[in-house]
């Protein structure tokens, strides 16, 4: 017997229109008193890099914290700080490595894209010579190319990848 | 006698810094007890969209509100909201005008761009039919193209509109 696509009932949807509505609701608790207070939520801004190594291929990390996987070098960016400043900051932070940033490939918004929270990630394609180190939130680093990628890729980075690619392919 | 640039004193660069380090720092107060929270803050990301018309330009508002002058249509991404779906909403809220977006030009992240708070812009190429209407937040909407540019444009959007005729030329 297969089984049908079928509608979500309507309690399913009531669920899902409550935690998309507490989705952007952000509560804390005064320290002092223990009051909740409801605050406004905005989108979390970062950003990730697409490190081409002078000698070949692209730096990812291999995550110490979950999500885990194989991702992109990248973090939030600080308020007052640009996104090329975060960009490069990140990248030294991440990999060691000093990068000279090329341009921006996409800014990628699906609030779905981390499970953690709605991030909008700004996504940079930067050069750099050496050998990166893992450092901070990776327990690996290495060097891949289109044909090696690892199985396992935390958050949209695969599809970010795919759109590296792709462009990189066309530009031939 | 002419004046020649000088190093900042000591003084202004104690104060230079306190600055910059309130800026990363947002404080409320407790609406129960009155007790000062110190928040994290993140930069607020936002939209602008360039609406081309079918019929010839490119749609400004003149701002109700400060810092006044000429914009490109835009306004804050929600959490949850995709950009595409907040240049699509901005753009009806503030225009009146069914946009078809056609490509991101570039994301602004210049702490500096928006006199008020840091916020960084995902700007949207987009297409529409029809006559705009001054909504919400603009006391005039107008169509332009470049050579009539209005001569007070707000934020760094005469920087943008730079960038995307010339990427207009170049295309030619």
């Amino acid at each position: 017997m297969t089984k049908r696509a079928s509608w979500p009932s309507p309690l399913n949807i009531f669920f899902l229109l409550e935690r998309l509505k507490s989705m952007a609701r952000h509560i804390i608790q005064c320290p002092s008193c223990n009051h909740e207070i409801e605050l406004y939520q905005n989108p979390l801004p970062t950003v990730d890099i697409i490190i081409e190594i002078e000698s070949g291929g692209i730096v990812l990390v291999k995550r110490k914290n979950p999500p885990y996987g194989w991702a992109l070098p990248g973090g939030f960016v600080d308020y007052g700080e640009s996104l090329e400043e975060a960009a490069i900051r990140e990248a030294k932070e991440e990999t060691d490595l000093d990068v000279k940033l090329n341009k921006q490939l996409h800014t990628y918004s699906d609030p779905k894209r981390d499970p953690r929270h709605h991030s909008i990630s700004t996504v940079y394609i930067a050069k750099a010579k050496g050998e990166p180190q893992a450092k901070d939130d990776a327990i690996e680093i290495g060097i891949f190319n289109e044909s090696n990628l690892p199985e396992k890729i935390a958050f949209d980075h695969r599809s970010i990848l795919d759109d590296y690619f792709k462009r990189n392919t066309l530009a031939l």
